[in-house]
């Protein structure tokens, strides 16, 4: 394996904790995090603390004298465990939650109780809730979650900042957006100043006639191991996108659409931006585009940012908005995560004995395209985001591949905004200065670029067998959805 | 690379062809049945001739004195370039056709004028058949193909013996139906004779309550290459497959099916034992079942043992028989090959431009599991077929995989076949006598069994998400055809 030393390491402390660090979960994750905070995050040492059940990876810990602490974090548990380690010494503590199983809103909770900083990447729920077949299905979907931690905020305004989905998606790609629709407004030579507010901005991409966002990626990284039976191969965390997987597909609905799937369930409280389908994220197809593969079919994961996007950009509010974006994640997983997906739903739901992460040591080329596609306006459709390689993370920070570097340096980004924001209450990625955050994480994210494209669902489509499609109006989901 | 010496390499001459040999195309087929026909043919070296417009494996031909022409048979220069070599001095002629885009049907019947033995594997169309939007569906189906076929032969009886589609599958896949039932009867000690003529075979069918027949196969051949993205990858012909990825999807409609899919297609004309839907049949996923990997999503590719099985099996006629199985092929390629299916259609259709086949050499390892599944009955479901691995196919003979191996094992066995029956007219592989055929082919399928299973279709579905489902049935082709 070569390292090409023509990319830039980056270097240069960004900001400082002045209590201690808890960092819960060590898994891919959490590992690719440490050495950018050891980069760029002055933190007392001794107060760093690391909890996962899981020690496979605790030498790295112990090498660098960093407590370990092999243990399940538990809704019975969690208050007497993490209490004393947020609260030791001086300072405000800053908890890193980069767990599954374990309940962002009762940890975000805790820390603001104890006006500790807090930053996850995903509205987790305690162990179980995915798969609880007594829960509805709206229940068990991430729209219930981030109702929840709204719900939360609600109650409890400002303290101190709790960012909430603060990772690469959701994360990362909210920033993504507001960028994508400034170039979009730019280009499209529309008069606008940069938006100030949240109603703004929704104005803002009404304007620019903005149809619906996919959160459109695919991730290239080829394994250099052909993938074994039984086994379920992914570039980050295998239960984290497992869960994913059989949760219902979610989407925010667009003002814009004239059909519904049959199968599609409106909520009835909170945002109403989402509905969802009675069909598992990821045993659903889509059509959409990336810029390296062109037309691709990618699988319509539930994500918390399809909501937090969609919701943040609507023009009105409920079900019947004057406007908002259709909005989803367009999810083209590595080859070996597609086989996995496809072998888990073929034997009906189960999932597979075996997990395996494919690290940065085993993946010998590829990149994980991750970016925004705004569609259905003037200039048809623009693509605007990451294109890191395997090349170039491996390059630029140990212990992650490429899909991890997008989630990490946005945890970094995130971590470093809230430092210089300490006291913004709970607060998702959208509302944070995207500027500010890009330019933090840009150094880590390979070329980000912005793709025009002529590409749109109906093209080419229906030409050997009729299809049922909108021509009407290309960007209909009706047209995006493969159905049978 | 290892080559375990316990496998047995067969030997022994089999027949013999007194007159030329002419090959048409020199595929990955041609090449693996060359050594074969080596082995155990007896025929004249400098009467041999093999025929393809693409000249990269020429020098097999050359280092053996064997004559090459490269060149395409079209519609044109068929007559004119092929009935020199076929009546080229003494004895009978065979025509081995392993080609793609050459009319089987116009060649079978030159061959047959001049008195020459024939097999081919497909039935095939003139280049431009399948995707000639101008014709409908159901007319640039497998369905049409057959019945051009059978037609012939009702007008032509007897002659020359000419095999229509005596592969692996088509081919092969007959006999072992015949081996299963009459395993499956014996296992169920029912009271029955070996039949002697399709009436009876169909009767016993029926006697056993086969509701349907998966021809289910699963390869687990890797590469030891990651698949480069637009390149269409199989472990057989690339030409082959995609042009029946992109027909529709064929079955054959069993008389105990309750309810039939929206968009399928009954025939007016010919048996009337298949329908089509109007989708792709590479698009088309199914719930299928094959020992190693047990319950696993498969292919409703078209092919022409779909019908001819179900055609044979038929007590009664047309389109309400009183006993019919159901039928068809549910395949799951190699991983390469699925990723290569889903990169196609992902693109609304568009071939990848270019085209790769796993050779022996760079298969790492995995099997070809093809057998027939019967399904419906007292014992639940009984799936009979070989189970090829890379390593044994690679002992037995050179220049073939294990998918290969049961291709052009399968054509020596009916070529010989031909030899001792030499005047039988236009034969199907379901007629043939399948213990001779099995006989003639097992030292190259590696082990060849039975297995039971208690899985049926409906098995953990529909647990976190409403399916559309017979629950008084599980053997409905509704619960077998995945449906969004």
């Amino acid at each position: 394996m070569e390292t090409n030393n023509s990319f830039k390491v980056p270097s240069g402390i960004l900001g400082r904790v002045t209590g201690p660090i808890v960092m819960i979960g060590f898994g891919s994750i959490g590992r690719g995090t440490l050495p950018l905070l050891e980069r760029h995050i002055d933190f007392d040492r001794k107060r760093f603390v690391v909890i996962d059940p899981d020690d496979t990876h605790r030498k790295l810990l112990d090498d660098r004298g960093i407590q370990y602490i092999k243990a399940h974090v538990t809704a019975e548990n969690y208050r007497e465990l993490l209490t004393p380690l947020l609260t030791n010494g001086e300072g405000q503590g800053f908890c890193v939650n980069l767990s599954v199983d374990v309940s962002s809103l009762d940890v975000m909770k805790l820390c603001r109780e104890k006006n500790c900083l807090y930053v996850d990447t995903v509205v987790e729920p305690w162990l179980g809730f995915y798969f609880d077949d007594k829960l509805d299905t709206g229940d068990r979907s991430n729209y219930a979650l981030r109702e929840a931690v709204l719900h939360e905020r609600r109650n409890n305004p400002g303290g101190a900042t709790a960012l909430s989905c603060c990772g690469a998606n959701p994360g990362m790609v909210s920033w993504f957006v507001k960028q994508a629709l400034v170039n979009l407004a730019t280009d499209m030579k529309l008069e606008f100043t940069q938006p100030k507010t949240r109603e703004d901005w929704a104005k803002l991409m009404q304007k620019a006639g903005v149809k619906g966002i996919h959160i459109a990626e695919r991730d290239t990284q080829r394994s250099k191991n052909p993938k074994p039976m039984g086994t379920f191969i992914n570039t980050w965390s295998v239960e984290g996108f497992v869960s994913e997987c059989m949760q219902p597909a979610v989407l925010c609905w667009g003002s814009h659409e004239k059909w519904l799937p049959k199968n599609a369930v409106k909520h009835t409280k909170g945002c109403q931006a989402a509905i969802y389908l009675m069909q598992p994220g990821a045993n659903t197809r889509l059509h959409s585009w990336c810029p390296t593969p062109g037309p691709q079919y990618a699988l319509l994961v539930t994500h918390n940012e399809a909501i937090s996007i969609s919701d943040y950009f609507t023009v009105g509010a409920g079900d019947a908005p004057e406007y908002r974006p259709t909005c989803h994640y367009a999810y083209r997983p590595s080859n070996d995560a597609l086989l996995s997906v496809d072998e888990m739903f073929g034997s009906a739901g189960k999932v597979q004995e075996k997990f395996h992460i494919l690290d940065e040591k085993e993946i010998v080329d590829g990149s994980d395209e991750l970016g925004v596609l705004l569609y259905g306006h003037a200039k048809n459709a623009y693509w605007f985001g990451s294109q890191l390689t395997i090349e170039e993370a491996r390059a630029l920070a140990p212990y992650q591949n490429a899909t991890g570097m997008q989630v990490t340096s946005a945890v970094l980004a995130g971590m470093v905004w809230a430092l210089e924001n300490p006291a913004k209450g709970i607060v998702e990625s959208d509302e944070m200065d995207y500027t500010r955050c890009l330019e933090l994480q840009l150094p880590y994210l390979g070329p980000v670029k912005g793709y025009y494209t002529d590409w749109n669902p109906l093209k080419n489509r229906g030409t050997l067998f009729p299809e049922d499609l909108d021509e009407t109006d290309p960007w209909q989901f009706r047209n995006i959805l493969y159905r049978t």
